[in-house]
């Protein structure tokens, strides 16, 4: 199931769109003997933007994997004006879990990271609670503990930022993590911050959606998980999904069958995320299938 | 597959939640030798709201159909203070359509009545447009316009409501019809005027909902239908439905996958309403399976 | 909504899977000035097939139109073994719908093409039924009656497909149509004849699937679309579709929802055939997005 | 989360329908203080059987839970020749689960447990492999190896049962056991042993069901929880579940996909039981909502 025996790179770009691109990309590519395996590309015609996913095997590639990015810089993303990123699947990367009292999304990850379902690594869990340290302790991963106030937030946050530097984090994840980021903190890991919120966005932001639809009775709920931006629950949607209820649940049973909802929704877009599947433009995302 | 061969009552009540009420209803049938052939009741716990729909074949019944609801009333109902209404299966009852320009949900609506799915009638379909009138005349059915602008409002619903009550209409469905009813039209009407609104409320209420959808970036779009109230998108929901979309999805493409669950959602909707399947309390559908 | 104002071109194509590909193809249309607007290509890896779908603009394409299969043939095609068609989008196809007695499918069909939702014409109605005679009236479609027993099948057939050619058909849709069609009608359009078949298949293939599904006590039916080959039930499925059942359905009630889930798979897989989205492979199909 | 705190008894109970079931069964609750909060009842029309759950709360109930069995069947289950079964929320039902290799269902189900999301406990692990042990060692549960071959089943599986009875076991989940059960020890555990299949019965029984589904180039895939019976894959479903996949997933990503549904619908089909909303009749199972 493990795919770290693959040795790809991914190219995600995005630049104005114009005729020829897909050719230029896929010759630079196919002369210097890369088979394409993946080719993803969509244009926003209101915003003119073109993008692109592609994914080549390295084996028997002419240009060295640490040169790629230079000679893909100098000879044809110069040329087109182009915002792009290099990533190689036999680099697994690492990202930091935050969390408070509820268990059930850490379980899912922390379950699909031991058994090798995903080609990622958790160095360490961190929470404003001590609740789930024994959830962390199951699996072997260091917990920490930021108690955060109103006087300690950005000391707080300047720890957890250290502390993320020195295991050389790649992204966030907030597994129903209940407090709000700083906009300095979203600054440092942009688009890299995942939240999962409980709720079909824009319906019902901010605390206690599941009361909210319980009140206006809604027939379906739903879960959403987003880029975290400054603006609270707005940032660019990766994945939602949602169940039907009906007028004989409870609120603690809208709950329950929404924590189902969560914990898929919350590792579909952590898993487009370790593949490289999305890409963010104007808060929106372009999500590669 | 038409049901109107069916004869039975059917009784759909209300009150203060106490104890034994399941069993003073159940005998009232079962000692006039009614067979109960479904029994559905809900507490709303929070509400202390005892709600019941209960179903029986009249075949047998000692009461007369005409008398059950007094006999019901003066032996039953006002032991608990039950708010209760009785319906027969063998009285179909009438439905005016209201459309605009858009032919989807009209098309799925005549054809299910055309081809004997549901037990109603349509004796009228009421438009503020031209547009639709071969739809009506395809199917025979008369077609009345109604232009409305900010100085006749009140005077043409007048003629519509006119015209309904000429007709014995039973309950109204707004099938895309882009004209906001006005709250003395709603009074006529309690609980008995459907709409379908294009979007998953509560995301996305009044005009343009797709391209509110498309600016957001969500990955599902949906359909509502729900009684409608003064407040604008703001009834008694009936059902939701929802559809998968991506980045790649046009505007144009968000309205065309939308027009799908807007007919099927439209169309449950009223299927419910006519099986008297729908209860409203509080803004909110108890809805019997 | 129409799209008939769209003036492009569309080449579908396989061909054994190598090296380069995409970079041929894009070539061609970009060395002739034609603006590509949608791309997706397909790789089975275990058959080592490659698979795509190309659609570019022809406002200042180089090549004419009636020449560009010729120009691609001789330049592409035949240096990859490729098999290919070109399709122009402002052509709309023609398709002939067979139907029994059952109307949910017809009127959907009818409703969209009649309402311009699909760039497609439907020249005549062909049915072994006097049924359905009047729905054609309604929508003024030529309806013709072929009644089928066992000694007549093939004669009436060649009537039929008689009847089509004169009428340039290009596709065949089955909707409800309860006939099996002979292998020699078939082989006349191959890959050209959908059929809605009302189970999920493979499940309950055969007659009375919805008997079969409740006697298994599924908690889901479904409906598949798919392209009819000379093995029943079991040709390419080009779209499927589920609605969660209970055990309080009955076959009435089942037969009821699946009507819903019918017409919406069958509709959704004639749009992905007049769109030229479908390609057929090993008895799977290809669906472009 | 938990509802251990709740204190009510669940009458589950079938018999020929008559009129007036529910009048004496209410009545009996009633006329003994019960505060019935959930009552559904569900008549097979064709086989002409009456099915119905009940639940009440026992605070002030006049007959101890002890003895409510005894009274019940003297005074009402013998006049309606009744099978019936009562249980008490307040009794945590003991499961035990069985594994082999595949560790999500058991991850899902362990966390559940663990947190206290269910109200049921699980004294064992059984397997026939040593690789889930470290699993069960994550949670502290005891984790017992029965390797089984053709020769030692019977024996081995005499010594499970052995362990199963010290251990009071109620039910068993068989969370992707690859081991057929054989029919003695079925008959030890009737509608007591959940199986998930991993995909949408009846299609495609039996071994490698993502191979097949693949390559019948199905467009949906699904599981599928039910009880077992000794006819393989054939036993009453409790629930179900899809995912949509398209031509582009390989059999890898089908069985990633297919995981997810999986593990859904086994826990789903658990907490059913664990709340004792299914009843069995027929092959099929009556799931009260």
């Amino acid at each position: 199931m493990s795919e770290n025996e693959k040795n790809t790179a991914i190219l995600l770009m995005h630049c104005p769109d114009r005729r020829g691109l897909v050719v230029h990309v896929t010759e630079f590519i196919d002369n210097n003997y890369g088979n394409i395996i993946s080719l993803d590309e969509h244009v926003d015609r209101e915003a003119g933007i073109f993008f692109m996913r592609i994914e080549w095997e390295l084996d028997g590639f002419l240009i060295p994997p640490d040169k790629i990015g230079e000679y893909f810089g100098t000879q044809i993303a110069v040329k087109f004006n182009m915002k792009w990123s290099i990533y190689f699947t036999n680099i697994r990367p690492k990202m930091a879990v935050f969390v408070s009292k509820m268990s059930h999304c850490l379980y899912d990850i922390l379950a699909r990271v031991h058994s090798g379902e995903w080609d990622a690594e958790i160095p360490l869990i961190i929470s404003n609670h001590n609740k789930l340290k024994s959830v962390a302790e199951q699996f072997g991963i260091p917990y920490h503990v930021f108690e955060i106030d109103k006087y300690n937030k950005a000391e707080q946050e300047n720890k957890e930022l250290e502390l993320m530097e020195k295991n050389d984090i790649n992204f966030v994840v907030l597994a129903r993590y209940m407090q709000v980021i700083s906009e300095s903190f979203i600054n440092r890991y942009p688009n890299k911050i995942i939240n999962i919120h409980h709720s079909f966005l824009p319906a019902f932001p901010g605390a206690k959606p599941y009361h909210s639809a319980y009140e206006r009775g809604v027939k379906i709920i739903g879960a959403t998980s987003h880029y975290v931006t400054k603006e609270l629950d707005a940032g660019p949607i990766i994945d939602q999904d949602v169940a039907r209820i009906s007028h004989s649940d409870s609120i603690e049973k809208l709950i329950m069958k929404g924590r189902d909802i969560e914990k898929l929704v919350l590792s579909r877009a952590i898993l487009l995320h370790i593949q490289r599947r999305t890409l963010v433009y104007n808060n929106r995302t372009i999500v590669f299938g």
